[in-house]
């Protein structure tokens, strides 16, 4: 079978990231700022967690597909790593084992990586945490892998029920992990801030108080629906 | 279909809640001693968490019938809070979207409210954690939700695999959230004091090195049950 | 049925234990580490999880099978406690009941347990915490069981996927959960430690950029495999 | 603690059942279709599956409390079964225990009732199937369990997450299980016809290749919602 | 936000499908074969079953994201339908609700349609199963939807972990669904056609009772792993 | 790491197996039957289900330790069969992918395998039942595996919860799957019957109407726990 046709063993090298001043601009919104500010969508699935409270990131997708119990694509795609991207890591299957540890994290570090996301498991996490090198994963687990079968670095990935490509910006933050195509980068950005713009009068307004019915003037659609109200 | 037959787009104004000086005593206890005093029943399944370390609230219950990815009901709720209140918001399938966040913490509590528990998704984690906004649930989420579709106020809903109904006391902590019918409340508060005031004795003498099968006099029994000791 | 047909209703005293110096050489080194020493065998699940940040234990197991919502046997197996004892309780049953709170650790400490691994609940979590006593559980559940129905103490149980038998040394951090066998305990430990001995020059060359690529030499493998760069 | 408090270890005796009538009715309806009619609530969640193809059932509810891994009260339930009825099983936890089996079966049947819904385990599938005895489980095991802890019967339980008290109707099918409250067994089956009536007109009209946009005359509200059609 | 940033609300018509030859070549085969023969990619996850023993199905893809517990877009896709055609759905997020059944059924038959795949529930199994009208899903579930919030038709998605493409061939049988890229499609076939070539000899071969051991010459590369046998 | 530490990359041949003539007498009863017999114990937890209805299968275990998306040990396995054996894999992860299918299977048969139990995924499920192969599985799942890294065979396995031991007897039908230890089978098989002797006339008393509370004299111990009847 051709290459073309399965994907599997090919890295992509030069590849083309997320505009840098558009991928700064999003890193300081929230996942649900941003996903919301997108039309809601580009969500990971809610079980990708942050390995130690407070953990967060942003920053230009490398992908790798990493097939159950082997490690061998996290360690090629290192080499694909420039200051500021994120590693977005998936796995042909659902699995759970330990594919990322302090050495990883050590060498990912050192290329300038901003952190990993991985659909499945993460150890050395007390490492990991000293070193506060953020990673959002489906699971922890001390269950080592080999490094026996080839995955790809750089072709596009379905990570916690989101497709990524590569360039992508990544943001992730204690309520989750956001995906933005590389595209869509200041756009999104621009969406964001519009969004948030409003936001301090509004939390104001509600902490005086004023009922979001009022502010969202809600009553006349709520009361068109058949909400009915009995004392 | 009549509003009684399905109980969807209702809402009750003018509740009953639980005595508040019961509430008040029940608020001194744990989870785990209200719900032993009470006979081991009334609490939500293990998986509703606290988003902090350290959550813990007690109050009389608002409840909610939410909609899958629909919030509509929250801000309907918002208006029927009264100091001491906890909302509780049940949905009518599995569904682990953010239904709420930092925006309705901070109306939830100029209205009053001691905190949330919801059989969903939570985000803004952070800014929650940092209002100590209590908040138990399902899940965090980011993703968001459209207001189109009525739920109810104030309806006895099944939270978690627990009934509650508007009025009910209820108490969370790091052990999880139990519910408390709205006439059993000085009952109840009176059953934990109970159980707890032989406590310290009890954790005296197990510190002292004396073992549980003497002091609950379990040898007879287990012998009796056929316990057999094998060198 | 004989007791020895179906192993429930026994208790066994006098059981043969790790060697303390192997254990307490095990106790040196993390969950990932010995797991990968021993030849990547050994843990739990990766559903276990330490009820507080920063719980590690190390011990000689004390087994106890346990009944779904009976947690009778947690009494017996205090009895056989000894200083430096883990005790690892599994249930015949999925079951997250809340089997283990703050009276049964007040007494576990009394008899010098080193902490307990439960494949079932856990509760007043927030009183283990204040105390430091370690658990790692399946859930934390406020839950409570009864008495009624006869385990097992010191059989061998299969708790979270491990074959566990009494006096095997339990390891357990931040990572999970690793079962040694009593006698391949300080060649495990011994292995350990050949294996971390070169872990520190590793992360410094790592730490200097070096890939991983190079210096576990994958290059010519991968290419063997079939991996293919594209530009 | 009194009874009161707990409801357990109470036996509910001279039940009221639903309209023997109204029964019948909704028993020529499908699961989906009273479900709908009700206004889409008391459906079980979806996990509860028929043990055989074809497997279906109509009765009023007699309702049991079971502890997890305890079928005593499973015994207790059949005095009360009359001819019609149908055993609804609720635990106190998530259990999957084998709680019923081929000897309960042939009891109940020499009762006169018409099925049994547990949300727990059922074993002897073989056999209640040749029996054509149906039953709707959360899961199918062979384990055993004791007879030792009180629950209840004919209390108000959570079963799969729908409220039933005794004597509610109970209708299950391929589909799921709804539960219809007692006092609204005959306006359900008048709901249930009328949604009923005119869907062989609709089949018809949808089977000649008429689209649900224009039977439904979705087309301006699809537009009106924002809709956009690309070529 | 524009429509190209959040891709909700859009129907894309006149979609380029997969060549009907190679289509047709693509349905002789098994999922499994046409999986391994693409290089072991493109499978939905396990958990997608039939809703009945022996459907099957092959057709080009009308895909379909919907709401949480909406399904107004399967309304909206079956004007999309072409002969021929299989209709994808996934959903935004996790959720069982019946988006499906036989009045749905009856006109996707109408339009040509070869069967649904769909990331949720389905309905009216009974029904369904007696039309012969093949139906893989997540979940089957009686509960009922809304018709309130837009989704898309014919844009990109990922339904069960899979990435779907309007036109793709979609390949189902009791094994599972695989997704086959439109140009991919006779290649596939080959592909799967050069690895059955050959089955019909090693099923015979290995009847006769020789080894896969010997057959696939495997003794070798054993040994060269380390494999030992112990008498 | 010595092979005696880790168990992994062994190969255990000339096993000794159940005794026959047990094997056989066991090979008459249901799987609920003889776990009660045995004292409740030996299950292999629910989720393992057979591959079509009516599968069932006894014999003595060939045991099989999988690394995930790995089935090189399952060609391993076929030389070591004897007829009158059940292959038993586990996997040293959770791991769904398709180990098996039509081809193994004919190769199995070719040796004498009475069936496979294994704790992963099988594929080719509709030609498996052609041939009345019986499998009971966690998934089914065409996903297919590689052949690169060692895992053992006749090594003690944990398979689904239950501990397997080389030449056990497995039992299995459509309620689940029941380890007996080779050295207890016959003992079993005694216990069993015993069981099951009296059952025909239990059976036709309840038929009868008579009821399990008067026929297991089950009145005086509810009572004597604090069962109440209420009218």
């Amino acid at each position: 079978m051709s290459v073309v046709m399965n994907d599997l063993g090919i890295v992509r090298r030069n590849i083309k990231r997320a505009d840098r001043t558009a991928t700064e601009n999003l890193s300081r919104f929230g996942v649900a700022t941003v996903h919301e500010a997108m039309g809601r969508v580009g969500l990971m699935q809610h079980y990708m967690r942050p390995i130690y409270t407070g953990a967060q990131m942003c920053g230009t997708a490398v992908t790798v597909l990493l097939q159950p119990g082997d490690n061998w694509m996290m360690h090629v795609a290192a080499e694909q790593i420039q200051p500021g991207d994120v590693v977005v890591a998936a796995c042909t299957v659902e699995n759970t084992d330990g594919f990322f540890g302090d050495l990883l994290a050590t060498s990912y570090r050192a290329r300038g990586a901003n952190g990993l996301i991985v659909d499945g498991g993460v150890r050395d996490v007390a490492d990991l945490t000293d070193m506060k090198f953020p990673v959002f994963s489906r699971a922890i687990s001390a269950r080592g892998t080999v490094k026996a079968t080839l995955g790809s670095v750089n072709i596009p990935v379905v990570c916690a029920g989101a497709i990524v490509n590569r360039g992508d910006v990544i943001l992730a933050d204690m309520d989750g992990v956001v995906v933005i195509p590389a595209p869509l980068a200041q756009q999104a950005a621009d969406a964001a801030e519009a969004r948030e713009a409003n936001e301090a009068d509004k939390r104001e307004r509600l902490a005086s108080g004023m009922l979001g019915l009022d502010m969202y003037k809600m009553r006349e659609p709520l009361a068109a629906a058949g909400l009915k109200y009995i004392d």
